[in-house]
Order: structure tokens, then C-alpha cells, then sequence
């Protein structure tokens, strides 16, 4: 990496960090307002929803997406006003009512170090004593049905930040028509990544950058950097510049994400090692591996993807197969050239120069993991 | 009943029948705009999720939702522009939206007498051989998955509408926010309904009711009619009014509905006899039968309440002590109160006459039913 492309990793990582304590504040404060209105709805059931909500929605994470919707908004104009906190607050509630449902679908206990909210539903009624005639499999319903509610509870207040925000109404329109297209694009994501394993076909690479793309890439960071520029103003060339930037980036993050879900340890994943394999994840580290590797390694992939009863040994046999196929190293450099198609994109982009620093800066960003 | 409240009957289900071609009609058209747009995101898995969405909106039901929205929306106002259909389908789908989320909670396997939709995209992915390796629980829980995302695209469909609807923008930023409070109350609602019954202590009437206005009464009434009224363009006054009405005949209606769902036949009810029971649903009829039950009553209650290997003697067991109980007819006297007390609300409101006409109509329709 060269010095300059440091100084901008530091300098975005910098702004990252201080958007985060900004926006982290103001959620704290904008659910503790909201916390009230659940409580009044009804004290002790409405209360409980309200407060399992807020408390996973600050839970943790880096705020990439509220940050996005900042620099879309200081790309394409002066403007700075306090309303864009709201959108960005949207945005990452959006994202946690998003990880709510995917938790239930894929049975995970375990989010940013802490049970996921149908555990914690699960478990707090069962140490009050109330599931006490439920099977394991009823007890797990109760968990998924409180979560599935506490999801759609997180969409509603995703949407009413942004109803909320105080910019003109008919810039939050266009705000709110792309929120909900973005909720659809991330539900067929979410679908096909349900589906496509079951099939007996090979998922295709073309399929999983497919999936990143719907599933993740596209809220994390194209439609936040859309929504802060529709409320800044700006042109549909702009946007779609604003495209050619946020999706290869985008899946860029979601392959380092997929590389940290084989390679870190618990702590730093915020999960159990071994997660994504137990789940059967169709990823570009074990498609290519697929492709590359000898008859042996292909049952040993094969008989552990879906595996719920993978041990650390396997773990560590499943990391060998995918540095050994080259599957490792092919993620890796197919990231890091998505990325560079992503910087060349938005350096031609005609916006705001102290922000094209940072976007540049966040690209190299969301593939430097610790690992 | 006297002849001027039979003929005002008649004449609102004239108009909610008049109402209802035309909403479905333009739902219709509507979706199938929308279904492209799905193909769009993704051919295969979208436009299935786009189809099944479409099918199960599309499936029925009496189109209450859409018509008290057009009945706010006249009520208050000369104005009768086509934009009302898009606020109108939009509760419409918002409805289908907890439909879908609620028969996954419920574990319901029939709706308007077809398969819900966790279960159709079980039963269809069972067929097409891609669920083999999976046990009954985890069949199950794959149809509950694409479920939960078919009611997460309902609801961002349901806002799409809203948003679409050619309103003045800042109107429509009013309806939307009525519209994810509906969401936030609706959800809440569904919680009781699910934690109430697993606590040893009763349930009370008071308990029952707040559920009921909570989980279907505002989202039937009281919203739709706020709504349209917003759209129109009102007073908080007026609005207060329209909530007087809609509160107490909300409730009357879900009073009826909890009798159909004991005392109707399966086809009128469209799913099989005794599912309440079976689903263990705390309603008036049987708190108020447990109140009044001798202890052996009591205990066949208790007994088959939440019971789900009931028959077809048990049902009419049940149905024999809530009737003996006095329970049936306290019932069918309290939503008559209910539908009493809304009707002089609306009496003394002022609104147009023809329009308060039809809502007198309407407060009888809701607890008039054929079993």
C-alpha cells in the first residue's frame, strides 16, 4: 500500500470512529424517546419489546452503514444539518431488523459476543418459569415468534427515524421509496441464500456475488450512500457513480467477511469458529474451493458444510483445504481488485474532495481485518 | 333490529361489496407491476417470492381494511381521487403482511381456506425433492424462513403503495407514520397474545379487550379510517371522533370473529374447527366461561385449551360449556354494547352524512355473521 493510500485508510478509519460516537450517542437517546411511546403502548409486554429492541440495536458494530449515509449526504453538497443523524439512524436500524430475522433463519445463538434476541427471549421466559410444558422445539418457536415481532418492530422505527428527520418531505419520499426497495433486495438475498444450497447444482460464482451483492452489499454501503445523497440532493448520474463505488466495495466487504467467518477466532467473529460452515454458507471461499480441490477434499467440504457437529479440528482441516485449493488467496486478491474498481469509480466522480478521500480510504477499509 | 338500521346495513354491504371489486381490481394490476419488479432483483427466487406475496394478498377476505380507509378518506372530505386505491391496497397488504407473520407464530397450516405460506413453500420445495436430508422440524423451520421474508416484502409493499400514492408529500409522511405506529401497536398486540397465556395467573377481561384493540381492532378500523381522513386532510378533532367509533366496533368485530372461530362451520371459518382452541387463544368467551365454569367445566377447559390433538367431540364439548357458561350469550351482548356505544359516536361527529350512514351500516355488519 502506498503512503498516501495509508494516510487516507487512517484518516477514514479516523472519521469512522468519531461519525460512530456521534451517531452511537444519538440513537441512545432517539430509542430511549421511543423506549416511552412502547411503554405506553403497553407497560410490561410493549416495555419488554421495546427495551430487547433498543439494547440489540446499540449492541455494537462498527456504524458503517450510518457513516455511509453521512459521507453520501457531505458528498454531493455544504449542507450539514443534524436531520442526516436521523436517516443514519434509520440505516442501522434497518440493519439490526435485518440481523433479528436472519438470526431466526439461521438458528444463530450468538451475535456481537451477546445471545441473539430469540435466545434471550427463549431463555429469559424459561428461567421465568413460563415454558415449562414446552418441548425444545416449542421452546425454540416462542424464542423465533418474540424475535420474528421484535424484527418487524425494528423496521417500523427504521422507517419513522427517517419520516422523523425533518428534510423536505418530498426528499424523504424518495428516501423512503429506496429503504423499502432496499428491505426487498435484501429479503431475495436473503432467499437465495436459504435456497441455493439446497439445490444439488453447484452455486455458481456468478450466484454468490449475487448473493453478497443482495444480501449485504447493498445496504451497507450503496443505498446508505444513496440515501444521504437524495437527501442532500444530487443528479442520478451522481447515484449511479455512487453505484459503481458501493457495489464492488460492497462485495469486497462481504468476501473479508466471509474469509473472518472461516479464519478468525470467537472473539473478534463476536460468534462461534465455525459458524458460517455449520450453516452451510455458499461462499466464494467454498465454491472455489470446490473447483480446485482433489476428490478427498471435496467430501471432506462436503460432509462438514451444514455439519452442526463440526469440532475445532475440523475447523482447523476446513482452513487447510480452502489456503491449500488457493480458495484463500483467490478471495483475497478478487477483493482486492473489486476494491480497486470501486476507487477508480468514485475518483472520476464528481464530488466533495474531502469526502472522495474518505470513501477512498473506507474502500481499503472494509477489507483490512485483523486475523 | 329496526328497518332503518336493516336498510342502512344493506346499503354498507352494498358499498363495502361496490368497494371491494374495485380495490381488488386495482391490487391486482397493481401487484402484477410489482411482480416484475421482483423478476428484476432476481428471476428465479425473487419472482417466486413476488408470486406467493401476490397469491396470498390476492387469496380473499372482505376488503374491510381498504374500504375504511376510502370511508375516512370520504368522510371528511368532497375529494375522490384515484390516489385513495393506493392507500387502500397499502392496508391491505399490510394486513397480508401480519397474516403471514402471525400464521408462522400460530403454526397455522390453512388460511381463506388454502395453505398458508410457510407452508406452501415447505410442501413445494418438499416436492421438488430439495428437502430430503431435513427432519419434520427442520422442514418446518425452512418454510417459516421464506415466510418471514415474504411478510418482510408484504410490508415494505405495503409503504411502496403508500409512498406511490400521488398524495401531497407531506400528507402522505403523516399516513406513513400512522401507518408504522399500526405496525408498532399491531406487534406488541401479537407479544400479549403470545406471553398472556403462558402465565399461571388468569387473564382478564381487561386483558382480553387490550389485546384485541391491540393485535386487530386498530389496525381494522381505527387506522384506516385515520388514514384516509389524513389524506383528506383533517382535524385532530375529528380524528378523535373517527377513534371513538373505530375502538369499540374494532373490538366488536374481534369479539364476533373469536365466535366464528369456535362456533362456525370450517368452510365459513377457512381453516379447520377448533383451531383457537387448539391454538389456546385467550378470548372473551373463555375467560369469561372459566369465570362462570363449575370445576369440572373448568377443567375440560383447561384441558383442551391449547390442546392440539382435540377432535371434533371435544369441539363440541367446549362449545356446549361455553354456551352453558352463559359465556356465548355475554359475548354476543358486549359486542353489541361495543357497536352501541361506537354508533352514537359517530352520530354526534361531524362528517358527511352518506359516509356516516355506511359507518352505522358498517358497526352492525361487523358482528353480523352466518353460523
Amino acid at each position: 500500500m502506498t503512503d498516501k493510500n495509508k494516510e487516507r485508510l487512517e484518516k477514514a478509519k479516523e472519521s469512522l470512529e468519531n461519525y460512530k460516537v456521534r451517531i452511537n450517542d444519538f440513537i441512545e437517546k432517539y430509542l430511549a424517546e421511543k423506549l416511552q411511546s412502547f411503554m405506553s403502548i403497553e407497560p410490561e409486554i410493549g416495555g419488554e419489546l421495546g427495551e430487547l429492541g433498543k439494547e440489540f440495536i446499540l449492541r455494537g458494530g462498527k456504524r458503517m452503514r450510518a457513516a455511509f449515509t453521512y459521507y453520501g449526504y457531505r458528498a454531493v453538497g455544504d449542507k450539514d444539518e443534524d436531520n442526516i443523524l436521523f436517516a443514519s439512524a434509520g440505516m442501522e436500524i434497518l440493519h439490526s431488523f435485518f440481523l433479528i430475522h436472519d438470526d431466526i433463519i439461521d438458528v444463530s445463538d450468538i451475535r456481537h459476543n451477546m445471545p441473539t434476541v430469540h435466545k434471550i427471549y427463549q431463555r429469559k421466559y424459561e428461567q421465568m418459569g413460563l415454558l415449562q410444558n414446552f418441548n425444545a422445539d416449542a421452546k425454540e418457536h416462542f424464542g423465533a415468534s418474540a424475535a420474528i415481532m421484535a424484527g418487524d418492530i425494528c423496521c417500523a422505527l427504521a422507517y419513522e427515524a427517517m419520516i422523523e428527520s425533518g428534510f423536505q418531505a418530498e426528499k424523504i419520499l424518495k428516501a423512503l421509496k429506496m429503504m423499502q426497495e432496499t428491505v426487498r433486495f435484501t429479503a431475495v438475498g436473503e432467499m437465495l441464500d436459504i435456497v441455493k444450497p439446497l439445490s444439488k447444482k453447484a452455486v455458481t460464482e456468478y450466484e454468490v456475488q449475487q448473493i453478497q451483492y443482495l444480501k449485504t452489499a447493498k445496504y451497507t454501503i450503496e443505498s446508505p450512500l444513496h440515501l444521504g445523497a437524495i437527501l442532500q440532493g444530487t443528479t442520478d448520474d451522481v447515484l449511479k457513480s455512487l453505484s459503481e463505488y458501493g457495489i464492488p466495495v460492497g462485495i469486497a466487504f462481504q468476501i473479508s467477511d466471509d474469509i473472518l467467518g472461516i479464519f478468525a477466532d470467537e472473539k473478534t467473529l463476536g460468534k462461534p469458529v465455525g459458524s458460517d460452515i455449520k450453516e452451510g454458507k455458499r461462499t466464494l471461499l467454498t465454491i472455489k474451493a470446490l473447483d480446485n480441490a482433489s476428490t478427498a477434499e471435496r467430501d471432506k467440504i462436503n460432509s462438514l458444510l451444514g455439519n452442526s457437529s463440526i469440532n475445532q479440528s475440523d475447523v482447523k482441516e476446513f482452513r487447510k483445504i480452502i489456503e491449500n485449493t488457493g480458495a484463500y488467496q483467490y478471495s483475497i486478491d478478487h477483493a482486492a481488485a473489486l476494491v480497486e474498481k470501486g476507487k477508480e469509480a468514485i475518483t472520476r466522480t464528481p464530488i466533495r474532495e474531502n469526502i472522495k478521500e474518505i470513501l477512498l480510504g473506507m474502500a481499503d477499509y472494509v477489507i483490512e481485518r485483523d486475523y
